[in-house]
C-alpha cells in the first residue's frame, strides 16, 4: 500500500488496476476530508499519487515520502502554484485530440442545422421553416481556420476536411502540414481572416497568445463567422468579444475557457447574444483513458524507469 | 421558351443555366399565382418543367404540352397522387447521404455533449458541471444500429466508423456491406436492438416497413438509447413512441419526418420528454445540388435520350 489515489472517479482506478493486476492495492479517497482520517502510518506510506489537481493539492502537504504525482488533468496551474517541488509531476497528454475534434464538430452543426432555432420553434409549436424562412447549411465547401496546429488543431483540420471543409493553419514557424490546405503564421491573419467561415482557436496560454482575439482580429471576420475557444481563455479580450457579438461583427461565439474558471455568475458572458457557454467540457477526461496514461508510469516507477508526461516545473508545462 | 422553372429559387436556377449556356431562355415563375398570369400561348410552350412538387401540382392542369417535370425534391407523393401520366416524372436522388450524415451526426453529438443542458445551464448563469454533477459523453465506443443500408445508410456508418463507432447495418437481404461491421435482416433485431447506443431510420415508406418502430421494438433498446428517424414517419407508431418516451424506455428521439407535414400545432409530439423535433430539414436541398441533377437531365432531353432518375408511376419511386 505505498500508493493513493486521490480522485472522484477513485473507485474506477481501483477496479481498472485490479483488472490488470490482481493483487494491486493502494489507498485511496474521493475527497480531501478522507485523506484527513488516514493514520499518519498510512499516509508516511505514500509513495505515488494519482489525484486530480485540486484534491491533490489538499493532501500535498501530508504526504512527507511522496515521490510521484500523476495528475488526471492535463492542465497542473494549482499545482504549480504551492512551493512543493520534491516529487514528479506527470500530467494526460495525446488523448484530447479526437474529443476536442468532436466538440468543435458538434457546435459547428448545431449552427448550420439551427438546432437551438429548432428548439425555440418546437417549443412555440411552430414548423421552423413556417417561422423563420430561413434554411439549414451544410459544412460541405466551408473554410476553416485553426489558430495552433499542435495535436488537437491536426486532428481537428483532418476531421473536418472529411467533411469538404478547406483549412488554413496558423503555426508559429511555417511548415508544411499535410493535413491543411495551406498553412501560414500570425502574420498571414489578415489574408487568412476573411476567408474564414469557422475559427477555432487552440492555442496554449503563453506571452504570445495573449489577447490576440481583439477588435482588429474580429473585425477582419466574416459578418457570417463563428469563432470557438477550445485553448485559453487568455487568448480572448473580454470586451473586444463582446462588442463584436453585440456589433454583429460576427454572427456567433463558442467559448469553452475563459479567463477566470467557473465563469463568475455576474460576468456579461452569460447574456451576450448569440454567445454559446460551455465550462471547460470540450475535452471530458475519461477515466479509461487517464489510467491508460497512469498504469504505463505506474509500471516505469516501480521499475524506476523515466515517467512519461513529466511536467517542467520552471517552464510550467 | 419551352420550358418552365417554377420554384422559390427559380432566379437561383436561371442564373445557374445562363451561366453553363448563354443563350439559355426559359419561363420562370416562384408561385402559382404568376402561373396563373401567363398567356394560354406561353403555357402551351411549356414542354418541360422543372419545380417543387407541390407548385408542380398547382400547374400541371395548365401545361398541355407538357413532356418532362423535373421535380427539385426527392419525394415526389404529391405528384402521384394526380391522375396525369402522360409526362416523365424525374427526382432528385444520390446527393442527400453527406447531408444526413450531417444530421444525424448533430444530433448524436448534441446528445453526448448535452448541448441543450449547456443551453439551460447558461441561461441561468450556472456553471454546468456544478448544477448537474454529470458529464458529457463521446461517440468513441459506442455502437450505431442503422435501419436500411442505402445510399444514405451506407454514408452514415462509414462516416459514423471514423468516429470509432461500431455499426450493426440491418437490409432486406442479408449481404456483407464494407461500411458495417455487422449485417442482419429485420429478424436479427432482438439480438441488435440491445446492443445499440444509437438506432438510425433510414428507411422508405413502403408496406414492409410501416409500423415497425412499435413498443416491442422499443422495449428492446437500452434504456439509455437515443432512436433517430430520417426515413419517413410511417415507420413510427407515434403513441408507442410518446409511451416509451414518457416511461423512459428509451433516453431519447429525434424525428425529421412524420405521418402528417407539417405536424399539426395540436400534435402530442411537441411536448413530449426528451423528443426532439425538426421540420423535415435533415436534408436540405441546395439549388446548386439540384441544379446539377436538372443540368444534366435537360441535356439529355435537347438530345433525346434516356433521362436520369426517373420515377415509375406504378412503384411509386
Amino acid at each position: 500500500m505505498n500508493g493513493l489515489i486521490l480522485s472522484k472517479d477513485a473507485r474506477i482506478y481501483l477496479d481498472l488496476s485490479r483488472a490488470q493486476q490482481t493483487n494491486f492495492s493502494a489507498h485511496h479517497a474521493s475527497t480531501g476530508a478522507q485523506v484527513l482520517q488516514m493514520s499518519q502510518e498510512q499516509l508516511a506510506q505514500v509513495r505515488w499519487l494519482l489525484a486530480e489537481p485540486a484534491l491533490a493539492l489538499e493532501a500535498l502537504d501530508k504526504l512527507p515520502n511522496l515521490r510521484w504525482l500523476q495528475s488526471t488533468w492535463a492542465g497542473v496551474e494549482k499545482l504549480l502554484a504551492h512551493p512543493r517541488r520534491d516529487y514528479i509531476l506527470t500530467n494526460i497528454r495525446g488523448v484530447f485530440a479526437p474529443l476536442i475534434s468532436e466538440y468543435v464538430l458538434a457546435h459547428v452543426l448545431a449552427h448550420e442545422r439551427q438546432l437551438y432555432a429548432h428548439r425555440e420553434a418546437q417549443k412555440n409549436r411552430l414548423w421552423f421553416n413556417h417561422v423563420t424562412g430561413t434554411h439549414v447549411g451544410t459544412l460541405r465547401g466551408k473554410t476553416l481556420l485553426v489558430l495552433g496546429v499542435g495535436s488537437i488543431g491536426a486532428g481537428l483540420a483532418q476531421m473536418m476536411r472529411h467533411f469538404g471543409v478547406r483549412v488554413l493553419g496558423v503555426v508559429q514557424a511555417k511548415r508544411d502540414i499535410f493535413e491543411c490546405d495551406v498553412v501560414g503564421t500570425m502574420g498571414d491573419l489578415p489574408e487568412f481572416l476573411p476567408q474564414a467561415d469557422y475559427v477555432v482557436n487552440t492555442l496554449p496560454n503563453t506571452p504570445v497568445t495573449q489577447n490576440i482575439i481583439n477588435t482588429a482580429f474580429l473585425e477582419s471576420m466574416k459578418p457570417s463567422a463563428m469563432f470557438i475557444n477550445v485553448g485559453r481563455g487568455q487568448a480572448v479580450v473580454e470586451d473586444d468579444l463582446v462588442r463584436a457579438l453585440k456589433n454583429k461583427q460576427i454572427a456567433s461565439a463558442v467559448l469553452d475557457v475563459y479567463r477566470t474558471e467557473p465563469l463568475l455568475p455576474q460576468h456579461v458572458f452569460w447574456d451576450t447574444p448569440n454567445l454559446i457557454l460551455t465550462s471547460h467540457t470540450a475535452a471530458p477526461s475519461f477515466p479509461t483513458d487517464i489510467f491508460k496514461v497512469f498504469w504505463d508510469n505506474y509500471q516505469r516507477f516501480n521499475a524506476q524507469q523515466t515517467l512519461s508526461h513529466v511536467v517542467d516545473f520552471s517552464k510550467g508545462y
